[in-house]
């Protein structure tokens, strides 16, 4: 793990720069709390500005940046992408799909302002975020983004998680559960990023792989960390899971065969990389974080 | 009245001819209920095939036809019209929010299929809605349908009917909600069928302004139609938006005066359409149907 942790100290530093300055983004393309209807952009901000890695914002910038985009679009879209996975958190943690309590360490939207606005601010979210995308004139970019949320994409592992919850699964089930759901939005900030950075097909489909693969790992090490870690350390309830008879892969595979799959997608991110020129630096520590992370 | 009746007919006619088609378009564009999540696609369609006007996309054509619009890439525009209408009206239908169990004679979404369903398939139009309209190319349509449709537009106006349930409300305030909930998505429809057809911005601002007045006059009628109108005519339970307290027309200002508002908001959307060119015949007659109509 050694090698990990010296690879993951950049992406560390690259995730926190790029959190605070999205932030402020956020603050400035949020509606704010003094206008019409101000409940609704209050949970809105709430649920915006309840932490988080910002990974997605980091991703859409580090592929702009790999592939030489400039301009300031491309705040738009990492904008976008963080609402859209904010959005889908909050209708995720709705009492008739996850009934989850906690978030973040803070109750989630519709503990806080009722199942109503949470219901309304998930979907506020998920169109702002259309609308900050149409801002860069890509239409292009709108249509692979969409594709990706879509139930081909995230909603349709959404969708497979919730039916499957108390059954017993197959490896294969999970895998197309933890692939809709977490890997397509990692997937497509990283192709976004290209997109707007004018970058050809065949860039846009390496980048690609390398997102299913860090976003398959992401998966199975929030799986992981959901058995080992303690409620306090992942600012949500730990063994969760289990309690609920989610599909997971310590679950359908145990701890230890999760561990090396983590580590095996992990060196497929980094193989896809090799095909890419330019400094992937910042790409390769990402990849690293993400397996090492606690939380 | 008499007048009304003559001018409504061509618009029963366009309706009509114009659903039948857009519903060809539904079954082709929508995602097949063989495909995994087949639950999740099977409850798009099921609320997308649950009958309605077709409106919206009616709007969206007459406006492009109006402004000399050609090729396919306007039944995009049409089918996502039509899916953001149904999302909304399943996520408004839900148990949280208005908790309908009808709409236009079937059980809802949520009734038939369960909540977390109903909400992931709201979500589910909504993405796919956006992806066709990315399908036409056009990037400031998707930039004035998701203004229109968000928390200045559309979800504004649910954000305020929901928090105003039960309360004693003036008129200005049914005019808020009015205006955001039902004439924002219809201005929307008018716009983006103007876009599409590369109207001028005068002419978008004009067409905007009809679409403002007959919208708002839908829903005049609408509200007033739950007073006379029986359940079976509705399709929907007549009479719930006294027995819950809802912020309407004819609560605010009476049957009566409710009326002639629909009458006068009539005569503003015909006036606006004196000052556009080409042959208005359509849209005066759509007008006319919304005023008449009996469900």
């Amino acid at each position: 793990m050694q090698k990990y942790d010296a690879d993951a100290a950049l992406a560390v530093q690259y995730l926190s720069q790029t959190a605070k300055a999205v932030e402020l983004k956020f603050d400035e393309l949020l509606p704010s709390e003094q206008e019409e209807p101000k409940r609704l952009h209050e949970a809105m901000r709430y649920s915006m500005f309840a932490g988080g890695k910002r990974l997605r914002p980091a991703l859409v910038k580090a592929a702009f940046e790999l592939f030489g985009g400039t301009g300031d679009s491309v705040w738009y879209a990492m904008s976008a992408l963080e609402m859209l996975h904010t959005f889908s958190l909050i209708h995720d943690d709705l009492p008739c799909v996850d009934n989850d309590d906690m978030r973040r360490g803070k109750p989630t939207a519709h503990k806080k302002y009722g199942e109503a606005t949470a219901v309304l601010s998930g979907d506020a979210l998920c169109i702002l975020a259309f609308e900050l995308m149409a801002k860069t004139g890509n239409a292009r970019a709108i249509e692979i983004l969409a594709r990706k949320l879509g139930t081909f994409g995230m909603l349709g592992g959404e969708m497979r998680d919730v039916e499957c919850e108390g059954k017993t699964v197959s490896l294969a089930e999970v895998d197309y559960i933890h692939y809709h759901k977490t890997a397509a939005l990692i997937e497509a900030s990283l192709c976004i990023g290209a997109e707007l950075a004018s970058a050809t097909e065949e860039q846009v489909a390496s980048i690609q792989k390398f997102g299913k693969s860090i976003g398959l790992a992401f998966q199975v090490v929030d799986d992981i960390l959901d058995v080992i870690s303690t409620t306090e350390q992942l600012g949500k309830d730990a063994g969760s899971d289990e309690e609920r008879g989610k599909a997971t892969y310590p679950s359908v595979i145990g701890l230890e065969a999760s561990r090396e799959r983590a580590n095996a997608l992990y060196k497929e991110a980094i193989a896809e990389l090799d095909s890419l020129p330019g400094d992937t630096s910042v790409l390769r520590s990402i990849a690293a974080f993400i397996v090492t992370r606690v939380n």
